[in-house]
């Protein structure tokens, strides 16, 4: 198993950097999501850290989501456990009692977007050639209603509706506008700033900072909660479609196509 | 029965064009809506089509909103019949599968702003003369929750709350700078830009642009199938008030005295 | 017992002017608390007085927020019977039928920016030293839940998250940029303009405007009133923790030290 993600930890300041370095596209698969969960979960535990910074080590890219061969051709216990690894790697992230910032350093398409919404900040890259967006139209599925939430409560329900519903990429000056990054910083300043900012958020009481974080997330979290079991109903009626399966295929061709 | 809407459809794009015409201001009577909805179930119905703009007809007004007579000194099966075509109308066009692109040509006040903020996009022609909002305020009565639901998916609960207090009606400019339109076009662009914004929500797949849409707007949909005779109920023993009576016939004689 | 609470009626145009004069800072006092909530009972109960405008006769500050030494070393019934009135405050002024204005001429933390934010309409003088904002988490507290819903049915739910978690102060400018406040004038047109914005609220048709604002504020009003005992049971809690008991120990010994 390859290291997926690399977390490394700074002494002094409580703060971890989190790197995702998984060739060629930090694409969120099965092994990925659960090595990504797990290291959250030691990192909530070990009372020495209290924030982490979410970046990734390869060029151009930060993630480029879910990955689309978990989807294709697999078993229904395989499409259970890999959707349950995505709600897990979620309930983590958003629920955490860390500060989490997202270093934007490329390209975040889709569950690529989604990490970078459920931390409590966003910094991006300013070149207008990284986008970032939830595009699940365009590949004829549909995001999942707590994707969808999470986006609302970052950029509001108008925003949102038109951006989901046209599968949006939004180029980095365009998602700073929208309110989809809070920031925008030349790519070489980027950790320098993501420092900053994660200081200036641990400057502030955890249990205060922390209680207030919950107040602001426990509807949208408990609606997966609750929902669990039959959103991974969803999700396998879904994929397990021939018409979907046609589409996802499709779309991996298309890829290969443009990689070669 | 004059043909209050007029719907056309442009073969290859699968796009209709639906044009009020129902002279002097496109105000929504019983017949009007009547109409209206049952071009919308056939558009829905037609696999051909799987667009619509909504324009009108008739210079300097998008629609008055509604028919005011209606409301006045008529039997309270009357108004029973009245309110649940405006329910109708309502359901169909802001549940619609088809992509709706408002082409706000002219003034369009309370029910007309309500049915350009039903469309998935709305723009609008940048006369400062022409002027859109929910102004039910203004006339001594109050927006139904169905309409501020909508209006607050659209411009979020500041200025909703803010616009329906002071009944504001926004003229084009201040109407785009707070979200209630997308976008404005000199007049003569309007439908050429109506059309190209069109073509790019119909890039999308149907299937997955539908299923988003229907997540982003089901729970305030929702909200009227829930409680619509209860609604009803509230409209008749609101408008049958001997003191809103008298409010709307004021209301009418100062239309009547302006046009003179 | 001091004048804590001015009330003053200008006769013709039915607006009431309150000003706040309880120094050194207009600190929410069990007794301050109490006088509020009788005034805005009775203006409420007044036929004669349509609007209400809120603001500070000191200097440089409009309120400091809930008093802390009504919060340090005092007894169960001390704590609920102060609890009862900070909610007794804000369900009389968020519920209000007025039109209410703050008129914010200093600046306003904590329970300070509670009141600005339950108004109608907030002007606040254009002077960058004056900051306004929810900074419980400085003082390791955590705003109440109906803080939180006030504060997010102003400024969205990004802005409010943020801003709560970190506790932040806004100068005027930006709480302008941010739509935690409506307009910034010169300090010295603060009072004109307040009495210009009163007149253009009371134009429209007072029972109108008064249930189209219980429409905009029903769901979170309701909400503090279904969990009323719950949320006086919380503060008590959390407020009798010795670790908050010390932390706000500390936050007055500062305040004292920065005074003298």
């Amino acid at each position: 198993m390859a290291a997926a993600t690399l977390a490394r930890r700074i002494g002094r300041s409580g703060v971890a950097v989190m790197k995702f370095k998984s060739p060629p596209v930090n694409s969120l698969s099965l092994e990925f999501l659960t090595e990504f969960s797990i290291s959250l979960e030691k990192l909530e535990n070990n009372r020495a850290c209290r924030g982490v910074i979410i970046t990734s080590a390869l060029p151009k890219i930060f993630s480029s989501g879910l990955d689309i061969t978990e989807m294709c051709g697999k078993s229904i216990e395989h499409y259970t456990e890999f959707w349950r690894a995505v709600q897990e790697m979620w309930l983590r992230l958003y629920g955490s009692n860390m500060v989490t910032v997202a270093a934007v350093n490329g390209s975040s398409p889709a569950g690529g977007c989604l990490i970078a919404l459920s931390c409590d900040y966003r910094i991006m890259a300013e070149n207008p050639k990284f986008s970032i967006g939830l595009n699940e139209a365009q590949l004829g599925i549909v995001a999942p209603f707590w994707f969808k939430d999470t986006f609302v409560n970052v950029v509001g329900h108008r925003i949102a509706e038109r951006s989901l519903q046209l599968g949006s990429l939004h180029p980095a000056p365009e998602a700073h506008k929208l309110g989809l990054v809070d920031e925008l910083v030349p790519e070489e300043k980027l950790m320098e700033k993501a420092a900053a900012v994660m200081a200036q958020w641990l400057a502030l009481p955890d249990h205060a900072r922390q209680l207030t974080k919950t107040m602001m997330r426990k509807a949208v979290l408990d609606r997966l909660v609750a929902h669990r079991e039959e959103d991974i109903k969803n999700f396998i009626s879904f994929v397990s479609k021939e018409s979907i399966q046609k589409s996802l295929r499709m779309y991996m061709e298309m890829l290969k196509k443009k990689k070669s």
